[in-house]
């Protein structure tokens, strides 16, 4: 039964400033990686998002030392703070992933955190764990590739299942609005032919507003989102913005409709980043629970049969042995 | 290193908001449980608390019907909305406890749902875990005694590490002021003198402001609360409000001056239900968890230790059967 009291108010409407004063206090952590060939972008666009300067340290290794190079993971970690909001930010860079060579460390680095916090939740002091999941991957596709290359369908299939892909047509502003177009569902249709599942939207409420609904629909229809990034600021016309300057024109990064750039941000930072924190936890993380579960049976199990086959050969022997004194 | 943007901004300020839809549409669950010698009005308590009538279709056992009565623990839940916030309220009623009889039942209960928490917690489908963990044990003093009973003693003890508890000051309409003062200083001083560990306030954030601290330290002073609960509407020189209708004089159960019940009310809804839920998750069942853990340890360890036993005994009895064929 649900009573409403329209007269008398007991207060309870006041539990989610309570939960908002807590979250609040203790903070917000997000962890985003990137991934895609070399060149395409990747550290500018992050710089862009998040209006930091995240690579001012980065040595570019030079053609030899990018040769027989091993592929590494770098982390790179900052608070920031808006409106009196903290975010600690930890991006992972993947340099090489996407450039064909040997893949499976990224997919290693993912598991290790799922099975450090299982570690740390299974254990006894777990009012601090640190949650270093990744929450969400970033996959660059090049604009000069016809649609996805094969590299691009491994890379995607090999993590889909544990971690929220959302694909990044890179480098846009080489490319013309009527072939954003087409090459944008070029890669939806093998997208799904390949069975890649990317990360998905939440349905909208069935009470949620019709320019909501309308907003959401076109967020669904921009994948894989055309992004453009610049660490440098234009002068033009009197307006300063993040931009690249052309002899013929001047492309504006937050302009959208020059890209899809800020509405990807809008959907990376205000709308979906505690959504891709959820799915994280609620689906990627369970499926990894889940996997970790089977495979402790099946150790269990093999050890089980292992010690029964050990006490049949010590029967074995005793019944031998007393054979041998009748 | 703390960046903070004072003319961009991108937009991670909106995270306590993402995070606000998503417990709001989710609802909050809470559960109280009531306890002390009957005829304390525990029940009509409630019911002032919670502006409902929880106990409509009780049936009040007669004396004959009391007498060797088992004590049950009886669950009511009811789910309620306030400005669009819904709240599951689960009242956990242990009819008998403080009565002198068998109390173990009422620490097995909270037991049993801090294991089924965990079992949940452990295992694959974790997404629609139901919370019936115990979050606060509002404690009924009478106040016709001389401080605490040796019972009311025994059973805080018994519960103080399994829950938050809450002493209050039963029918407090049949103390005089400077009765409730001595009563509550004695109470106060008891529960200290034997070891009780009830429910501690948050301390403040050093930046609170001096108006909160000072509510907050007349919060702590005013343990227990001095109580009083009505049904009735009481209909007096043109208002009507809850109290209690006297030769003397009328009761209001909502005037500060006449009780603590208002306080008790704000404490307990509008500011410090999430503590209540964060302790009895952070704390108490961080304890029952640890506790468990040392017991399946025992456990574990001595069923390797009978295993060993049989072993040495194979051993002893192949060893010997071996000397005989000798």
């Amino acid at each position: 039964s649900i009573a409403t009291f329209d007269k008398e108010y007991v207060g309870f409407a006041t539990l989610p400033n309570q939960v908002h004063r807590k979250t609040v206090k203790k903070g917000f952590t997000f962890t985003l990686m990137v991934a895609g060939e070399t060149g395409l972008g990747k550290s500018t666009l992050i710089n862009s998002l998040f209006l930091t300067d995240l690579y001012r340290d980065r040595k570019v290794p030079n053609a030899e030392e990018r040769i027989g190079q091993t592929v590494d993971i770098i982390k790179h970690t900052i608070g920031i703070e808006e409106k009196g909001i903290k975010l600690r930010l930890s991006i992972i860079d993947t340099p090489g992933f996407g450039d064909a060579v040997n893949n499976t460390h990224v997919e290693d680095y993912i598991d290790q955190q799922f099975e450090q916090y299982f570690r740390d939740e299974s254990g006894l002091n777990r009012k601090n764990i640190q949650d270093n999941r990744v929450h969400c991957l970033l996959y660059f596709i090049s604009p000069f590739g016809h649609g996805l290359r094969p590299i691009d369908v491994e890379c995607m299939k090999a993590l889909h299942e544990k971690v929220n892909i959302i694909p990044l047509l890179a480098k846009a502003d080489s490319l013309t609005q009527a072939e954003v177009y087409s090459k944008k569902l070029k890669m939806r249709d093998e997208i799904k032919q390949f069975g890649i599942n990317i990360y998905q939207f939440p349905e909208c409420d069935s009470d949620e507003d019709e320019d909501f609904k309308r907003q959401e629909q076109i967020l669904k229809d921009s994948i894989p989102f055309a992004v453009i990034g610049s660490n440098i600021q234009v002068d033009s016309k009197g307006r300063k913005f993040r931009g690249r300057s052309y002899p013929w024109g001047v492309v504006e990064v937050e302009n959208p409709i020059h890209s899809d750039f800020l509405m990807l941000r809008n959907m990376l930072v205000r709308t979906h980043m505690q959504d891709l924190k959820d799915v994280t936890r609620e689906i990627h993380y369970e499926n990894y629970r889940a996997n970790r579960s089977a495979t402790d049976f099946l150790l269990l199990s093999f050890q089980l049969r292992k010690m029964q086959e050990v006490l049949e050969r010590i029967q074995e022997q005793m019944q031998q042995s007393q054979t041998g004194t009748c």
